[in-house]
């Protein structure tokens, strides 16, 4: 009989060219997939919320897909883990109704993107932007809080985004430090290509002084993404969470 | 004029047979000689206070070198860096006297050893030993009292450690807990082969409740490897600091 499974999925994207299969490259839904092969003999395509890029981390990647074979689910987590690579895991499996969809059931997702100001260069984390010196936290908060609501985000959009709408709603945007580490924090009902590390690169220059924070009104008005600044690295952002309903 | 130069190495053992150079295998201290040359033209051997073993990282390793070159002194961190890969970085470099040597100047150091109890296989932390279930950290922490002071640890040191005396003193080992991750915290004025990670095995075991914690006195007094608890994974161990005079 098919189930519909749900599994959460945390990945280290350091050395994978992102979520989405492509032929002959290392990517995340490509090793899951083959490690659902190598289990049950089925080429099952793994559906998952994010298709997120290469380089960037997942502690949170929801997927679901459609297997008729008599593993119990509850066996599943221990012997998918024990096929997938260390910067792989399965966090959490469930069968779920034949209607749910990871993609197009998500409400919201949430991202993390983590800057290391510290002057020494962090050998051990493996997911943060070293950019060393001080940034103005509160000035980026304050423009962080200006991005909250449904606006569009065009000039946060890579130029590669050709999807029709621009429009999308951030319902919590934060910025806050501890210690050297600052954590920009961005929940939406949708992102635009490379949305949050544009948004990044566009608040440190808030916090390194170039633009005052209410610059990025003038940033969202003119609907330009030569407006807005640098796109930030890919390994300081991480997928945290998909919320369903 | 020759200069001595003293420098704090940062590095991910992750990818490296460790700190001591061995020919054809990437090394840290071969990795650091290697970026020296480049910059100066001249074969410094680069004296490392710990020889940290293959897997075993570091966010404190001190050591010196001789050399006679131009670049001044301040120049050298960032010179060095930009030739380093991002899994090594030097956190500071300073002028000492002809007379320093940072191996025999050594009057302590510090490790530090990290297990992640966490059910979900961390995907990001470089430096965590994923040991997934409850440990009793009070009990850990009754034993690892135990071993402060003069000892003979020769219970703790791996067959492969050939050095006359096996009489070590440790200042300092505390076991503590914040959330998931068990920080075990070894000072000593020397260390016998494999002894802290030795050590962690052994706590571990009276964690899980195998042995009550005044079981250690015991294995130290057989002066027996064999009456320890076995090896824990070298990935969990960080050299974090060397105290000199």
């Amino acid at each position: 009989m098919f189930r519909n499974i749900k599994i959460t999925i945390h990945y280290d994207g350091t050395s994978y060219h992102g979520w989405a299969s492509q032929p002959g490259m290392p990517t995340v839904q490509g090793m899951v997939q083959e490690a659902i092969y190598k289990l049950t003999g089925q080429n099952a395509k793994v559906n998952g919320s994010s298709r997120t890029d290469a380089g960037v981390h997942g502690l949170g990647q929801v997927a679901n897909f459609i297997i008729d074979c008599p593993i119990p689910t509850e066996n599943f987590q221990n012997a998918l883990n024990n096929l997938l690579p260390n910067d792989i895991t399965i966090a959490n499996v469930c069968e779920v109704s034949e209607s749910f969809d990871a993609i197009s059931d998500t409400v919201e997702k949430r991202y993390d993107y983590l800057i290391n100001t510290n002057l020494i260069r962090p050998v051990l984390a493996r997911n943060q932007w070293h950019r060393p010196g001080n940034l103005d936290v509160d000035k980026m908060a304050v423009a962080a809080e200006l991005l909250v609501g449904k606006h569009d985000f065009k000039s946060f959009a890579s130029a590669a985004d050709q999807r029709e709408s621009s429009v999308r709603t951030i319902t919590l945007c934060t910025v806050e430090q501890d210690g050297d580490i600052i954590k920009i924090s961005v929940t939406a009902d949708g992102f635009l290509y490379n949305m949050v590390r544009n948004i990044v690169g566009t608040l440190v220059e808030i916090g390194r002084g170039r633009w005052q924070s209410e610059y990025i009104q003038d940033i969202l008005d003119t609907k330009d993404r030569n407006a807005a600044g640098p796109i930030a690295p890919a390994c300081g952002l991480c997928l945290m969470e998909i919320y369903y309903k």
